[in-house]
């Protein structure tokens, strides 16, 4: 494998002389081969500059164009063959399973926005032609087409290193509306960001597309990022990470001179509501089923199931137990990082010494940074005077909330944050309370699902993974699925504009043959 | 005409047993008929609180419901007759025909409201039916919806006391949205925003809504706005007046526990580029058609043309002859407010006493509050310079800069703001420099106009009345237009959810019959 560990500034490799760095590799602690270089201000500026002499040109190209844009990418990515798993899987500790499955799924979304743009419907295009003889005013010929934002920042997920990452929803949608894209390397994962990042640039050139539609920049701390957040070129910005990461971004977007949106996808605790007919009929399975989801990855998903609310009963315990003993055979699994390990266990440790709260089963106890899966119960009295108990623990620890009645369940999920997922478990003998639910669901999340869990995100039109702050800053939008392109474009409307300059989404022969709407009514 | 001068919360009139004051007549500053009462704190909270309660209710009604009611309100607008009418007249000293035809717009709008929701596309429903048999994993049942986003405060707008106001395109568009409003009166019309709230409330009654679906508050001041801006249970904001209000509830919004989104529109100079053939061509009657634009309304909207630029030649001495011609003729207007009179006049006092810039032509001398309409000369390299040139002066005050070449029209334009509209006057001959310059202006407005200025806001479907900051907060939007619907609306995704639970607008027979896509295809 070949790594230079250079920051890639519009598809040139720049090198620092200064202080080196290396990735880590997650199962070990040790350190992996490559040396990597912060991005220096002087290149945030160079990779800022190029994206904008490349915005206008990007941003214009036929949306054919941009698919087969979207197609070199993940066929290049591809092209890496198998040194981007094995890599991917020292520095994450993820599986080969996970890793092939998450590169499918980072393929199979920028083949998706190929078809968005194919489609056309992005343009949101409309025609209200002109009325020139309407009284008491004529009525100008108005057309309206949405534009790329601008160059977008996108920030690297630790937890998704392929598919939430240099390649991942986010490039692929700004991508998609014809954004620039100058991504942050996230630090625990580096070498797979290099290989990425070299893909989508070799990309950049078989498309003859100008250098500065992609840029990669390296910082094991935060100030690149800073950097590049407050830059003026930089017109939007795409995270997933902690609470503490994105609402510092959202407050170095609020302040400067232009604020600029954030798309940040946060904390989630997920609640999972077991109602009474379900679990009396089985509450062992979806116990068990529940340990799956729990332990998915180490728990490292922002829809891991991190709560569990229930009335107790004979149904409740079943569950527990189902649970319980699930759990006991689930092995210890490698954590991503060394400090998401030790902030896991920090957070376990917390839930083990707060007196409201019992430790009833776990799993398989792990060796170095690997998290073991942990599940609690506490009341919903305690849960509800406890602020801290609605804190994330990022991993494989779970906590059951147990209630007296339905009315707890509600108070419970009354005073949740916004979340990305709510999750009920129920059969057709719930259909009423479970009825009664959904309102305050759907004030608190961004997907209501049943008799499942979170975690596994569809990649699919009709997906939302988002929801209300704090699950994500801007609950108005998704960053999984096909509706994600809509952050990034922005509407411009075209007056009288002759139609030698309208652009081709407007053009009266409509050359691009794209869905429109003429007077409010859709056509094509 | 029978004011009460009281708070309306939840269709209720509370009155406050404190401090009351009085509307001024624009025309004379003397106060006009009728006590009002500034909110106490509790009236906000229970503004809020209701408008919470009624959320649930509101966002759920079908469609139907809702576009009865937004038809419910323009009646109830237009029922109030002529009272309205003459209050308008005496607070904002506009003329009787532009405040009839803003009840037009305004009726107009709501009803444009009701045809959106008849046509169902702002659902943005979806549907990705379930694959069991899929390989390796199952696809699960995914639909998605548009919900309302809860609660919104209304700001109402000086300048057009009835269509930005409380029953304006704010109010119109969260109400068509299923958005509970809590509107704040403009101080400045008072009584016509008691009129309009009245009807607002007995169109809640009539339609048998919860009541907090509308609720009206007044304040001289700014306390109460920042009260309501700073609620828990506000989900978002819409506001129209100076940057300095509108950026002050960006960083209110900002800062809360949970940050909102702000859709403020500010200022804006709107930019209008004379193209060298179309100057040559008929410079006189471009001239005399931008006095028109200039002078509309006192100059007092945010589409007012407010800088011209051109490269110098004979053809602008036609047009600056021309547009002198015709201004010696427009008579001063009253303005809004003795405030914004103020604000004129020292605004037109600073450009007089800037020794770069040279005041050309002006209209009539006018009485008390009167504006008197100016026009001014400048240079590009002037301009380039000093940057309170570009600072808006609201009012019939405009600022013409002379250009060497087209290149100094270029960099004028590079150094603005963003700005709502920017308008090309040309003829065919100057299609490929206008073309060149297209890219530009799209970064900088939300709506390019070509032989035409930007007054005149169409309420359409194509329609932008937004653009980049600090023309607006949030470029991605539009205050005016069916589009606006959008910025009051998130998205839900329901899993697997059971057709009985679904609601109406993704359950499996489509009952509202609205256009809906299956795996990506449009249906319907």
């Amino acid at each position: 494998m070949d790594l230079h560990g250079d920051n890639l500034i519009g598809g040139e490799a720049l090198t620092v002389q200064g202080e080196r760095w290396r990735a880590i590799e997650a199962a070990t602690g040790r350190e992996l081969p490559s040396d990597f270089s912060a991005a220096t201000p002087e290149m945030v500026e160079r990779a800022c500059a190029l994206a904008d002499e490349a915005y206008d040109t990007f941003r214009e190209t036929t949306p054919e164009a941009r698919a087969a844009f979207l197609e070199a990418v993940a066929q290049a990515i591809l092209d890496i063959g198998d040194d981007l798993i094995t890599r991917c899987m020292a520095e994450s500790g993820l599986p080969r399973a996970r890793l092939e499955g998450e590169r499918g799924r980072t393929v199979g979304q920028l083949r998706m926005f190929a078809g968005v743009l194919r489609e056309g419907s992005f343009y949101e295009a409309r025609i209200d032609p002109a009325m020139p003889d309407r009284a008491p005013l004529p009525r100008p010929d108005l057309r309206l087409r949405t534009i790329a934002v601008g160059p977008v920042a996108v920030f690297g997920a630790s937890n998704f290193p392929l598919a939430f990452s240099v390649a991942g929803g986010d490039t692929a949608s700004a991508f998609a509306a014809g954004c620039p894209v100058v991504a942050k390397a996230h630090p625990a994962h580096p070498g797979t960001s290099e290989l990425v990042g070299r893909a989508i640039a070799k990309a950049v050139t078989s498309s003859t597309l100008p250098a500065g539609v992609f840029s990669l920049l390296f910082d094991p701390g935060i100030e690149v990022g800073q950097r590049l957040v407050s830059d003026p070129r930089i017109a939007a910005v795409g995270f997933t990470g902690s609470q503490r990461g994105g609402t510092a971004l959202m407050k170095l977007a609020a302040e400067r001179p232009v604020p600029i949106p954030v798309y940040a996808e946060m904390s989630s605790i997920n609640p999972v509501i077991l109602m009474p007919a379900a679990l009396e009929a089985r509450g062992a399975a979806i116990g068990k089923a529940f340990v799956g989801a729990l332990t998915l990855g180490s728990g490292q998903f922002c829809t891991n199931p991190g709560l569990i609310l229930a009335v107790e009963g004979p149904g409740l315990e079943a569950f527990l137990a189902g649970a319980g003993e699930a759990l006991k055979g689930v092995a210890a699994q490698t954590m991503l990082t060394p400090g998401i390990h030790r902030a896991f266990c920090e957070g376990v440790a917390a839930l083990d010494a707060n007196a409201a709260v019992t430790r009833i089963a776990e799993g398989q106890a792990g060796g170095e940074n690997q998290g073991q899966p942990v599940l609690y119960t506490t009341t919903a009295r305690a849960f509800l005077t406890d602020h801290s108990l609605a804190e994330e623990v990022f991993g494989a620890a779970s906590l059951v909330v147990t209630c007296r009645d339905a009315g707890e369940i509600r108070s419970v999920l009354a005073r949740l944050e916004g979340q990305l997922t709510a999750s009920l478990h129920m059969d057709e003998a719930d259909h009423e309370p479970a009825r009664a639910l959904l309102p305050l669901l759907e004030r608190k999340v961004g997907r209501i699902l049943v008799n499942g869990f979170g975690t596994g995100v569809e990649v699919a039109h009709a997906m939302v993974h988002g929801g209300p702050f704090p699950a994500t800053s801007d609950g108005r939008t998704t960053s999984v699925g096909s509706l994600a392109i809509q952050r990034f474009l922005r509407p411009v409307c075209y007056q009288d504009v002759p139609d030698a300059l309208l652009p081709p989404a407007l053009k009266q022969a409509n050359p691009l043959g794209i869905p429109r709407r003429v007077d409010g009514k859709r056509e094509g």
